[in-house]
């Protein structure tokens, strides 16, 4: 299916934006070159170290790329909503001092400091959003919300293609009345955070698999869907593509990748038998996402609180430290549920390998007669 | 790909066992008849119960046909455990009395009593298999862990090929080894009950989507894979074959169908705004099953043990009483994650056009280019 989005690249192969550190410039360079479309994401970044990354692609590729932006979280309700109405659902009064409480172990353990939970609810938002309109890139994204329809339209008059990210039927309608020019529909395989616009602990439990989710999609909207979640073979781009997506987005085949930025003990961590699954926590950030099962998601994972992103700001430095000391029972080892296929190649020559997969199972579908 | 299996029906097409009297013959009947296949569910059943099921439904096609038999629990780890040494882990001692205790209220509201939890834990598993070796039929499948290899070398001789439900490709694996004949890949979208081959709580929030599934145990094992949860679609079915699946088996789809047992009020619910999303829960029988949820399994799913079949008996005649009454909210409404895309088709109607949406989707995926 023909679209401004997918006329832009050849290929139907998005890289997934992997905010703290995965997605640098070479990362999203090779897949660019390679007819996918590579991703920045702004996302934990100031809006200065997002325009010299964008800089240091544009040096990198002359192809199309993205730019990823965590909407800014709005107040709790009580105080002001956000531009979308779309607040989270407040945590429960002293819960985030409560973790810290939980957390001070931790903090001895690795000899750091928690850190400061009120660092900043908006990412930057509003100052990324003015490099965007600045300098415009050719395709922006945004995940945890739907922007309002006057920056969506701004982006538009800039040349720039948007993206929003759906985990539900619902917030994919709420995409396309904003006015977005694709949805991404993110599954419940998905590594990292989910994009849910609104953080509702009674839902969790409710999280839909992809091949579900894209029919669901699918039928509700009528802008370009990106299947995300859980995908690692080029049969499985194949399957999302017969269940009515113009494009694929992955992000644990690409963080596997030499050009990816992620630490070498997460790259490891994905095939390795010690981390035999996944889970979606709020652990590591407040809100949930997926991770490789370990001593820290385990331990924590039960009693935190959905609080986004004051969680993310207190155990960033139990992070940093556990990288630093090569822990990686400490870290946060964001992966989808496809993280055991990984493989090592480098990025451009895996999306070679991608397409090569979905012409064969493309061949095999229909050949096979009743479909076998 | 050819195989025993698929060769046995033309179509890609396999109609979920349902339990708990939703499966009748007539649904299995018209599956078979349409070139799908049409199964029976022994599950809940006397021995005597299943087979005259299985005489009605001879009397209805000369085509093939499956029966489901839900695998024994072995006796908790301390006591000796059964035939495949997958005993569940064992709940916390007064568990089941605390959960009765919590049951209470409901038991008085539906002016009823509680079942009795040790009702038996083999759901004539024994007897069963004595009239399907003297009986031969088909297809049987197994659901809640892997038969002896004497089980199905036992099938085998009587001309019976064997499939065997797993969750991981780990459980695929021990599919292939024990000798079935395929492997059901049953996603975490699926409704009704995981057939986990240990219910291990601490392993909740791992449930891996069909997807990601489907690749990982097509590249596990070497047997026909059946790829099951979530799929309401034709181009779904085109996608899990993409993925490498032989054939999809589809419950919540053929639940809707006026040939189908299931209550009227299940029926409707599936399509009913009211019932938004679906669950896992252990609330009605003390091991994960999806429902849709509604006040019994928001109420109670926070706290059910995991005590299966124990919960399962002791619920038994709440959810028979609320069905009675005619309150959804009380009854357990299995449900996939697709439910709201159901379609109220004649079941061998249904078989149609979802060929057709096969056929759809494998030329729009043929005519792509690169799959767009």
């Amino acid at each position: 299916m023909s679209s401004a989005l997918t006329d832009l690249f050849p290929h139907p192969i998005v890289q997934a934006p992997m905010a703290g550190g995965v997605s640098v410039p070479q990362l999203a360079a090779a897949v660019s070159e390679a007819g996918g479309l590579g991703f920045l994401a702004a996302g934990y970044k100031t809006a200065d170290g997002m325009y010299q990354e964008i800089k240091q692609l544009r040096g990198l590729t002359s192809r199309p790329f993205g730019v990823n932006l965590f909407m800014p979280q709005p107040e709790y309700p009580g105080a002001s909503t956000g531009p979308t109405g779309a607040a989270n659902a407040a945590p429960p009064s002293g819960a985030v001092e409560v973790y810290a409480h939980q957390l001070a172990g931790e903090a001895a353990w690795y000899e750091t400091e928690l850190g400061d939970p009120d660092s900043g609810r908006d990412d930057g938002y509003d100052a990324k959003l003015a490099v965007l309109l600045d300098n415009p890139v050719p395709v922006v994204s945004f995940h945890f919300g739907v922007p309002g329809r006057d920056v969506l339209d701004s982006l538009r008059r800039a040349g720039t293609l948007t993206l929003v990210t759906a985990t539900s039927a619902e917030e994919a309608l709420a995409v396309e009345r904003a006015g977005a020019d694709a949805v991404i529909a993110q599954g419940v395989e998905a590594g990292g955070h989910q994009g849910t616009h609104r953080d509702i602990p009674e839902n969790d439990g409710s999280g839909i698999g992809l091949l579900s989710l894209t029919a669901q999609i699918r039928e509700a909207v009528n802008i370009p869907v990106v299947a995300a979640g859980g995908l690692m073979r080029g049969s499985q781009i194949a399957a999302v593509l017969a269940a009515g997506a113009s494009a694929a987005q992955l992000g644990t085949a690409f963080l596997a990748t030499p050009e990816s930025g992620a630490n070498a003990l997460h790259k490891q961590a994905l095939t390795n038998p010690l981390f035999a699954r996944t889970e979606l926590t709020r652990a590591f950030s407040g809100r949930p996402a997926r991770g490789l099962v370990n001593r820290f998601l385990r331990e924590h994972g039960p009693y935190a609180p959905a609080a986004y992103p004051e969680i993310h700001h207190l155990t960033s430095p139990l992070r940093k430290a556990a990288a630093k000391a090569g822990d990686a029972q400490g870290m946060a080892l964001w992966a989808g549920q496809g993280h055991r296929m990984a493989r090592e190649l480098p990025a451009g020559q895996l999306v070679e390998v991608l397409l090569g997969e979905i012409d064969a199972a493309r061949t095999a579908l229909s050949d096979g007669g009743d479909g076998r």
